[in-house]
């Protein structure tokens, strides 16, 4: 087993290795006394792991009282956050019990946020079963539910207590859902390791993920331990994320997360170069990793429909936006533009004539 | 001007005086920069001081939005919460900006939870205007909503980043209300000041209270300061309050708060020298000073009901709560007990045979 240590506001374990959704119930037994356990997940991962994580949990000595939420972005609400706030008071958890979020990033943004909230915070878990929730989201302790303006709007800072993370998981995700969890993968090569990035554009294999998802909650957890609060070093992680966030909205939410990502750091890397922010072009390099990921590198709008979408995200002050750019390959610098300029960037960022 | 400074995750002013909310743009400019200001009150402040403060903001150089919801403790729902999250977005509300609570404590629990969660937390600021504000819930970072199965079962600490509080706005206070705001006065002086408590026991004038809102608000930050999280030391503040949350529970909230916390307190001083938790009869005095200030010492539920009421409260931890009881005026103790003797408790402070 493999465990990766975060430093934040509290210090919390990731365990990674084939098999331990079977296991959940000791590992969690190890860090929180037995009590009620919340168990939040949705309808697909229920099915395939439900009983499993209750049947563990029940026989670690820990109470499992289950909630299904329907599967999908749409159940990011504020609309279920109730629900979840009801279920865990309709069964009367305390500060000393606990939720145990089982599933992908949907679930653990809101379970999480539910946790955050609920009296004012409860402990809780992560078990990530989609390589973006065990690479990125069950790690690092931001959590959120979208708002009809935008994705993650409202949310919270709130670390869990545990991340176990089977990556026997993976082998039942999807292709494409496994793709988008490799965009973050490669995100995480760019910002931070130039071995991590080879190893994705070699090709990976989904049978043997555990040192591939240790080295990238390694470098999140770094990042983390420097700046929880996102004010400055983790802003690394944002790297592809504001343009990415754009292209998701502009598809109205129908192209997922990593592959708008995807999208957004080809368009960072070209621009980076074209406006001379850097002096190495990474964008031939990505473009084979992407395609080696099966990952898209375009998108049919426009720099100014991106450029608007782009000007709600949530990392923009005022008038001005923090950026991510690449100076080579495992190195990206960040740069605060004012955010009139930022159209003239993705347009250079998209190849569009001026 | 009286200024106390709360020193907890952020350092902050509480400013006291008459008038200031004729002010509040000035003072607000002196710590945070010019930006748009989403002023959050409800119907009944709105008319009274809705177009001062929003003068005020845009004199001193801030773009104010207001948003008016409606009074009463109905208000303080997740949907509510979910409107104004949507109209902080709509208003493209960035980190740079800032939200304004104004009003009583249902609108400064409500905005600032808003404020905490709305792109994970942006500035806030209080304006109280009622005196269980001013002494209670704008000062200490606890922001709240209520759920179908109990009040504040949802919400987030999260500082203001200044309280402004005008006491002329308490000449407008209907009594009751006004009565409500001194029984978290008097709490502050059971807890912690005799010379406090005496003013009130002796009848405070409401046209001069810069100097007792003062007094409270400094023994609050002591509390916060020691301890935030209210894990310790800021428990003290619960004295009375979770009988009184179960008097108000019982009474389908149709009493108000403060009124609640008298009758709390009111038990708690019984109940502690009826058991020998406590070697000196603080009931006596109580019961004087709450007639002064017009607040009731009793209720009409029997300890059965109450204890099972007050056993939803989320004080509880597990199978213990932890009660706050007398040892003398200005000095009370932490006692967790097994929620299993919380109704023998509270039939000795009802008087109640065994």
């Amino acid at each position: 087993m493999k465990t990766v240590t975060v430093q934040a506001s509290k210090t919390y374990d990731i365990q990674i290795e084939r098999g331990l959704l079977s296991k959940c119930g000791g590992l969690i037994a190890q860090v929180h006394p037995r009590c009620v356990a919340a168990v939040i997940t949705d309808d697909n991962v229920d099915k395939l792991y439900g009983a499993r994580v209750c049947a563990s949990l029940e026989n670690a000595g820990f109470s499992p009282k289950k909630m299904v939420i329907p599967h999908g972005e749409q159940s990011k609400t504020l609309n279920t956050l109730g629900s979840i706030l009801n279920f865990l008071a309709d069964n009367s958890l305390t500060k000393a019990d606990l939720v145990v979020a089982l599933g992908g990033g949907v679930v653990g943004d809101i379970a999480g946020f539910a946790a955050a909230v609920y009296l004012r915070e409860i402990p809780f878990v992560q078990l990530p079963t989609t390589l973006m929730a065990a690479v990125d989201s069950s790690v690092g302790g931001k959590t959120a539910v979208d708002l009809p303006a935008g994705k993650n709007l409202a949310g919270a800072f709130c670390q869990p207590i545990l991340t176990v993370c089977d990556t026997a998981a993976l082998d039942t995700l999807p292709d494409q859902y496994f793709a988008d969890g490799c965009a973050e993968g490669l995100k995480y090569g760019i910002i931070a390791s130039p071995a991590l990035f080879e190893a994705f554009r070699e090709g990976i294999h989904r049978r043997d993920m555990d040192d591939i998802v240790a080295q990238c909650v390694q470098i999140k957890a770094e990042l983390v331990r420097q700046d929880e609060r996102d004010q400055g070093a983790r802003q690394l992680l944002n790297f592809g994320h504001t343009v990415g966030h754009a292209v998701e909205r502009c598809s109205g939410y129908t192209m997922p997360h990593g592959h708008g990502v995807a999208v957004g750091m080809t368009v960072m890397c070209r621009a980076a170069y074209a406006l001379g922010f850097s002096h190495h072009n990474c964008t031939p390099a990505l473009l084979e990793a992407l395609d080696a990921c099966h990952l898209p590198s375009s998108c049919s709008y426009s720099a100014s429909q991106l450029a608007q979408a782009a000007l709600r995200d949530k990392k923009r002050r005022g008038d001005q936006i923090t950026l991510i750019l690449p100076e080579t390959i495992g190195q990206c610098r960040r740069e605060t533009l004012p955010t009139d300029q930022l159209e003239r960037l993705i347009a250079a960022g998209l190849g569009e004539e001026h």
